[in-house]
């Protein structure tokens, strides 16, 4: 559905030996990310230090302001040059990283990926959260309006709201249990204090490329190339918090104490072997409504899963354990180019770097729900882990560990890395 | 009830000869702006170029930190020092200003405001809105709800959600009508259009300086401290698009495409003459939890205003007319300390030049309601204005215009200037 050209193809070997058969970063994936030494781009183990790269003569063929936008520390420069740029800039670390005359003036400029320290890859101005899988918001719905779980706006208007951008954080950086005020159920009067019910969300984020001028949309069918890369995001939430201050605005406290995200940008282009159609509606649903139409709608063939994995602050350590497992184009009602061409068709601006989450991403069998409040039915079916403990939400000491791979037959599988946060006590 | 310094006497001629009784910016006042030439003070009818005044010998006693943030394009980074540096360079422009040895070296820097382009005053790296008006928050709820006007959570939680960053715009920038999803209440399916109940909504923007750390939260008593200075805000907003979106996670499309804010920052040391106590709580309302609760907690005592002007696209031009005024200290339930406070209290980090919108303010009666929805309650109750219109919401070619001064016993008076937006066809 999509033209594919010679990064995509399945046999080619890199340089770096460690690219090969590499389960998240062989040489057909070259994600984008920022450590101290600027941008970085992952092969195997290693990491491409870029400028590093362009002052040993790499990229010497390219125009002034990739050359720019590239020595820059994040990458919303390169995400602001035109789509057209980010494949020249793919393919010449293609042609570099596989080109074995390349090797003695670029293996300088490799570091191993255990070296670097990560930064946020990207500068976020805005960041909005989607709600765009139906089974979560089906299951959500069922828990708090057990008449009618799906709101009738839910498959006419992908639902999104904003959410906060400075405090999304990179993988790894310790996420402190929020105090919030929260009521029980059978309080007459609410208390202030930690969340009794911290939650993660299993989302992915849209980076977004290029910009469009306020007052004037994107269209669906422009709305690919909005999308520069794709990243692993854990939605943090306060489930206490969110049941008692999000009427009738939304949520607020309950979400905006951490977001975190992956530290690997996957593009648009290494996740082009991997666009599957998006599945039809179900019968009976209506037609999405023509500015939201997309002959040919696309999704991606990913597999994510959420590991759980503690410290045992309080009680006996336990291996990273798999809580559950979901397949992206199973799960989505809306599509990303449907979440592009909403988010601008009232004439909002998007900007290079502005982070568009999915909403939890849940399958429609109990194993592949995103997010605990789902996977233990607000807790009343408690996770039984192989320590012996049980889970209703997290609990201090907890790691959350979101993967992502892309798989499909004849592509070789790619992968996000990871996106991990661990729980601090309030 | 706070310290009152040389700054906010009554009689101190300036030697700027249009600043003596100036309505808006007298000597007392000195807000920040931003234009084409960097930072800039009004002063009566004038504007102060920092940058010039830097040159000119003016702040040599200054540590560099602050000299290099007042050489800055915005004030985020004079926001950033912290606040006894606000305090320095308002006292270094008072003196300076109604020092006639000042005047032969400091005239040069001097320009007329109608000259000057101005632009966004500070970079806002997250934009909040708050619903602290009671008033407000009783009138759309008993439109939505008319069993439940003030949801159970009103009185203990300052309701907020997160905006859009990326559409906050200055006076003066025309505002396209925006193109939305909307389902008429007698439709069985939604359609796809331009905004049929567009409005506006009366609002001040908190200006944050200072910042805290991700996980640790801005306490009640210092929350003072957290703002820099205040602005007009309007909060255009698409009713339609809004009653079709909102459930369950709040506004989103029927907001972020405008927000407009006025050019001059006015600071929290030129509104401490107008510190007035927070009104009491009605009898039987509870008390605020004890980390909203300050002792003596105050509000501003100002007088803020809407106009509405029209160039008749359509029909005959009308010149402006006031269609509300409201005295914000009669209509806000939650004060400004109370809004940071609860926003950083499960640890949100908030960063010099984020901007808190107060909510639409609305008073107790009909003609001091802060919106359209309100003032012509749902459309019901049109304005009769004095071209021989009517206005349920606002017609292309309308333009809005926010004013507020801060007014006091024994105190010179002192303006925000204007807020101004003029509605585009879509």
């Amino acid at each position: 559905m999509t033209a594919l050209d010679r990064t995509h193809r399945t046999a080619h070997p890199s340089w770096v030996a460690s690219a090969k058969d590499h389960p998240q970063f062989p040489i057909q994936n070259l994600p984008w990310g920022r450590a101290d030494e600027g941008l970085v781009v992952a092969i195997g183990d290693e990491a491409l230090l870029i400028r590093e790269a362009l002052a040993a003569g790499w990229g010497a063929h390219f125009p002034p302001e990739v050359r720019g936008a590239l020595r820059h520390g994040q990458v919303n420069a390169l995400a602001s040059c035109p789509p057209d740029q980010w494949r020249m800039v793919r393919h010449a670390l293609f042609d570099a990283l596989s080109d074995r005359d390349w090797e003695a003036r670029l293996r300088p400029a490799l570091r191993p990926q255990s070296k670097l320290t990560m930064r946020l890859p990207m500068h976020v101005g805005d960041y909005t959260d989607f709600y765009a899988s139906v089974h979560h918001a089906t299951n959500v719905g069922s828990m708090f309006r057990p008449d009618q779980p799906l709101l009738p706006n839910y498959k006419w208007v992908p639902i999104g709201y904003h959410g906060r951008s400075s405090s999304i954080v990179i993988d790894e950086t310790p996420v402190r249990r929020p105090t919030g005020q929260v009521r029980a159920a059978d309080a007459e009067v609410p208390t202030f204090g930690p969340s009794r019910s911290l939650d993660y969300e299993l989302e992915l984020g849209l980076v977004i490329g290029g910009h469009n001028r306020l007052g004037e949309a994107t269209v669906v069918a422009d709305a690919a190339d909005r999308i520069f890369g794709v990243v692993l995001l854990n939605d943090w939430s306060a489930r206490d918090v969110q049941a008692w201050e999000y009427q009738p605005l939304g949520p607020f406290l309950a979400k905006n104490f951490a977001t975190t995200v992956s530290p690997w940008i996957v593009t648009m282009e290494a996740l082009k072997p991997f666009r599957v159609p998006m599945p039809p509606r179900p019968a009976g649903d209506p037609a999405p409504l023509p500015h939201l139409a997309l002959a040919d709608d696309w999704t991606w063939a990913l597999e994510l899963e959420v590991e759980l994995w503690t410290l045992g602050l309080h009680k006996k350590g336990m291996p990273p354990h798999r809580v559950s497992q979901v397949r992206f184009d199973e799960a989505m009602y809306w599509s990303p180019s449907q979440l592009v061409a909403h988010h601008t068709s009232n004439g909002c601006n998007l900007n290079p770097g502005d982070l568009l989450g999915t909403g939890t991403i849940s399958g429609p069998t109990p194993d592949s729900r995103g997010c605990l409040l789902e996977r233990t039915w607000r807790g009343s079916e408690p996770l039984q882990l192989p320590d012996g403990t049980e889970r209703r939400f997290l609990e201090d000491g907890d790691q959350v560990i979101l993967r992502g791979r892309a798989v499909k037959a004849g592509a070789v599988p790619i992968g996000f890395g990871a996106c991990r946060g661990f729980v601090l006590p309030a």
